[in-house]
């Protein structure tokens, strides 16, 4: 087993165009053998937001600190309140975006499937897995 | 996009054998349409435990709240402290359990595949996803 703290793995700077103040640390991902989902936490800085985007995988978000909205639902246009304690699961396909509306981090686990575009041939790493 | 609050969400005693004092909420799983992995909410109370059990597919666990222990490793005989912010990675098929040691409730995230034992026509849908 691997037994890891949050505050002791380092944060890289999420490069990803569309993403603001963004930090991600990698929990737990295809280099520490995870077979089928990785395990990342994510902190956005105040007034920071992810890429609004979308893409053929799966997220599913827990907040742990801070307050912001998430914004998805088959139209891309539902906003939604979230704070700590509360869990989004983000279906693949869907429009989507976090944004820190509070005055502190926003920070959240975000799990994603280490494999899509699953096929006989076309399985892809999944991007920060 | 499905957004729900883990206090709002029915919590059910985890009635496996050799299980005390455990309950489980199932924030997102299959019922949700997630294709790959579900995430659930342990509680432990003080004094309880899940069970001392091993199969054939992986947890990725986060610590939200308490104190307690986790038996793990590839001899089923290595012990972790672990508290809020800890991250563990648990492989399949290792001998494992979660102890709460502390005065409160262990909370916990855990994670598991929603299907395992997979082949052309092994697949069976994970318990409690």
């Amino acid at each position: 087993m691997l037994v890891k703290k949050i505050e002791q793995t380092p944060a890289t700077a999420m490069g990803v165009q569309g993403a603001k103040g963004v930090t991600m640390r990698l929990m737990v991902g295809r280099s520490d053998g995870a077979p089928n989902f990785a395990m990342r936490q994510f902190e956005v800085e105040p007034g920071g937001h992810t890429p609004h985007h979308q893409h053929n995988y799966e997220h599913e978000v827990l907040i742990l600190d801070g307050r912001g909205e998430v914004t998805g639902g088959v139209t891309g246009q539902e906003v939604r309140a979230i704070g700590a304690g509360d869990v989004v699961f983000m279906p693949a396909n869907e429009l989507h975006q976090f944004r820190n509306t509070g005055d502190g981090p926003l920070r959240f686990m975000c799990m994603v499937p280490t494999r899509f575009d699953c096929g006989a041939d076309g399985s892809q790493p999944t991007p920060g897995s």
